[in-house]
């Protein structure tokens, strides 16, 4: 048994931190010891929100209430975050905790920072295993936060129960803003900043995205009246108990009528998939392999050999390889 | 030698079709002499174009006139497709070729209907062989085109030399209907339906994108005034010879600037990768692997093995199947 796994079940945060940071190395032995551990987690469940938002719709701001709110609740909150900008920046200039700091101060939240990783993949497999981690740790419920970049929108909902859209009031004009493939995946769209001046723009905004989701077609994981668009005020906090009444209501339906689980199962599958493909592309990564793929991509690139010809030459070498 | 070889490079037609047909298959011996064919091949170049436009700009009757006037110049042209579309609905519902119908009785013109395949890889590696088997034919041009789907214009882009996006006349509002991503892939926009009530509206179409285009960061391999919006009617042919005129210059000062080759040897490069990553992957394909990944996944599912711990398996499964 690993040694973090004892108190990262007691909830102890240093574990669970560096559990998270085990998960997130590259290192071979690394890996391995982090596989080993992932499979000896207990089988604990937290809700898991998906939160897309990009900059500007005050999306810290909306964690850090909304977080805090459901800590006074009680629950355990845990906040970890796919940021693709931040694969090329090397990280967060600003930390997310700078970002949330009364949240980051409270005992029941837990904050990751985005951590620096050379592409999406790979922080789409450090998030899956820290959502992992977390739910042995006991945190009940986890914002896994988006800017709306690329991919990341899908990777995000690829491994939530629910995926809230947060929005900033809008003129009906930059509605078609946001993809409709984006809009697909929602489960709830908030618009914030539903306060002082902004609050008749923020209600229009709602209704507009009201009726955008009226003509998207009926998801079988949905009950009457889902997706929803719905006004909140991260800044004085209105709305915030209704939007979390509408997710824990959302995501019971769904457990009663077996979509929940479903869902899991299907993500579990994707991931494992995803795991495998990384695994098998992972044997050019080796230096012999790299010495042999700089020179075949030589030859490849000043016409000397076809690329067909040369994938098929690198395969061979790659099956002597694993056979020395 | 493959039998197919001398009659392909004497320009005979159906051993063309027969050499696309083979590099279409997936069968295992089919996909191993193709790749034996393709190796044989003579190192000739044509110009190849990759063609984007939307269901209703005009496309088949621009390609029907474009490509009629190329052969009438005494060149040889070849039409390609790149179509995700068909690849859900199991290929085109009507034949390319009754959509080009002069084209296609044309004996200086060669147009492959787009194939029915399970899914754009497989659509991209068939598409740039084919290009290859058509330069090998003696082709002069080659046109490769797709609708503005997902991810088809990139896949187009990254296998040509040189990208024009036909559109249709538009109000000033649709402008943002193009993704910025594809604006920047293009090195040529032309604005078809030129004639007649919307020529006006055309014009004033070619100055909105003009534009846009002038916002976009200067690339290395552009030469002043490129990329470049104009004015085309495949009606009435007005502009086909300046657009193509257009195209020579500036092919020609690419090669000139060793842009051009530095293009194909990276794309080059990008085909041997990917060519080299469906090899990988298809280890999957094996109906022994199958069985092990649909009994792992079931396991996964159930939540009886961790994601991480199955793809481990599966890799250990692999390995020693390999050296059996």
């Amino acid at each position: 048994m690993d040694e973090l796994l004892k108190p990262l079940i007691e909830g102890n945060r240093r574990a669970l931190s560096r559990a998270i940071t085990l998960v997130e190395s590259t290192r071979a032995d690394h890996r391995q010891r982090a596989v080993a551990l992932l499979a000896e987690l207990p089988k604990k469940q937290a809700l898991r929100i998906g939160l897309s938002g990009t900059p500007g719709v005050g999306k810290s701001t909306f964690i850090e209430a909304f977080g805090t709110m459901l800590t006074e609740q009680g629950l355990r909150v845990a906040v970890l975050a796919v940021d693709p900008s931040s694969t090329r920046s090397g990280g967060s200039i600003l930390g997310d905790k700078t970002r949330m700091e009364t949240l980051s101060r409270n005992p029941r939240a837990f904050i990751r920072p985005t951590p620096s990783s050379a592409e999406l993949g790979g922080v789409a497999r450090r998030t899956r295993e820290s959502i992992r981690l977390c739910e042995a740790a006991g945190y009940d419920v986890i914002l896994i936060e988006t800017v709306g970049v690329g991919q990341s929108e899908t990777l995000v909902a690829e491994m939530s129960d629910l995926f809230v859209l947060l929005l900033a009031p809008a003129g009906g004009d930059e509605l078609q803003g946001v993809k409709r493939g984006i809009m697909e995946m929602a489960d709830l769209i908030l618009v914030n900043k539903a306060d002082g001046d902004l609050l008749p723009t923020a209600r229009r905004t709602v209704a507009d995205y009201a009726g955008a989701l009226r003509l998207l077609r009926k998801r079988p994981q949905d009950p009457e009246g889902f997706p929803k668009a719905m006004a909140v005020s991260a800044a004085t906090g209105d709305g915030l108990d209704k939007a979390w009444a509408e997710m824990t209501a959302l995501a019971d339906w769904r457990r009663e009528h077996g979509h929940f689980e479903a869902n899991r199962a299907a993500q579990e599958r994707q991931w494992f998939m995803a795991e495998l493909r990384a695994g098998l592309l992972s044997q050019l990564d080796q230096p012999q392999a790299q010495a042999h793929l700089a020179r075949l991509g030589d030859d490849v690139a000043q016409g000397k050999l076809a690329p067909g010809m040369a994938a098929t030459r690198m395969l061979d070498l790659l099956g002597q390889m694993s056979q020395e």
